[in-house]
């Protein structure tokens, strides 16, 4: 295909973005669509909209036990319950942040969700992060110390700030030529807006 | 079908429950599946759960941008935008309350919300509240002085209070045998879990 990627913006962190990483290869094979790996903080977006969905406890039972469900609708591995939130949520980040540079920005994602979802070690934490690293054939001590870097960290408060313009309010998030679709339930939805949809709107 | 109706937990008011009640007539026709339409307050609940979508803008833009786009999707008409948050919005559902006691709610929020979406009539206020209740062959005035009754308060408060139990956070909220399907893009969740689904969580 010879037309843009999907922007796929989204934090390690997040529930539903779980479910949008483990499908994203399969997607990209049966659609032919590809998909640009943005990471940036969510985070720091929902604390300046004063959004806190960890303080929902009744939306946050309810977030488990869908995406619960939607896993297993997907045939996606689910085992209830991995920590939430992670502790260390930045770094974890960043790391993709040095991925999404040097190339290997989903193989990361996906690994370090796999073991926080499948095996319950917490992502950004060890030994999720050095694992995943060495899994997908990355050297922990360098990255880490790239990921820890004040180049690194500027990287990822661009990212941040550079989602705020796209009006990004939660993760995942898919943009198409400007149009949003939030959530990994959209994911359909952008597709078909990418591959035949009307123009963004003016 | 000899099983129990699927509960349609709603409020006028709602941008995505306009979806669902114009949707499913047909989606009862289709499925077979019948819903008990019951309205309560969901402003009293994100009151106690300090959730006021309002006071988000960029997550109410993207709300009318996805309602319009799946609204497209399902042939149902969209005419942005109507007057939100509504100002009549206790009474545009007490007098639900009172339809569902009486057997016309359903009729009636379709009414009203096709004023409110289609003509931009706020619902609850006039013309939309007495036209909508003529349309269904309803004496606006008996009608109104009962959904203004301390009768019919106490039934929209019980109601509301009965959701809390159910754990109920946003609407519309579909609730299959204990499990809950929130917004309108979870009714063919719903109508499966109701259809072939396991049993609820023990």
């Amino acid at each position: 295909m010879s037309q843009a990627p999907i922007d796929f913006w989204f934090s390690i962190g997040s529930i539903y973005t779980y479910l949008a990483v483990m499908r994203l290869p399969e997607v990209e094979k049966q659609s032919g669509v590809s998909f640009h790996w943005r990471p940036f903080s969510i985070r720091v977006i929902m604390k300046e909209m004063d959004n806190f969905p960890a303080s929902k406890p009744q939306k946050l039972a309810y977030s488990w036990r869908d995406a619960e469900r939607r896993a297993a609708h997907y045939g996606v591995p689910f085992r209830l319950t991995p920590a939430y939130p992670i502790k260390e949520y930045e770094r974890a980040n960043r790391v993709a942040i040095v991925g999404a540079a040097e190339g290997w920005c989903p193989a990361y994602v996906r690994a370090t969700y796999r073991r926080w979802f499948g095996e319950h070690q917490e992502a950004g934490a060890e030994p999720n992060l050095s694992e995943s690293l060495k899994e997908i054939g990355q050297n922990p001590a360098r990255v880490i110390a790239l990921a820890d870097s004040e180049e690194t960290r500027a990287a990822f408060r661009a990212a941040t700030d550079s989602v705020r313009a796209l009006g990004i309010f939660g993760v995942p998030t898919f943009v198409v030529r400007g149009e949003l679709f939030w959530g990994d339930d959209r994911l359909d939805d952008a597709i078909c807006w990418h591959m035949s949809g009307p123009q963004a709107k003016a």
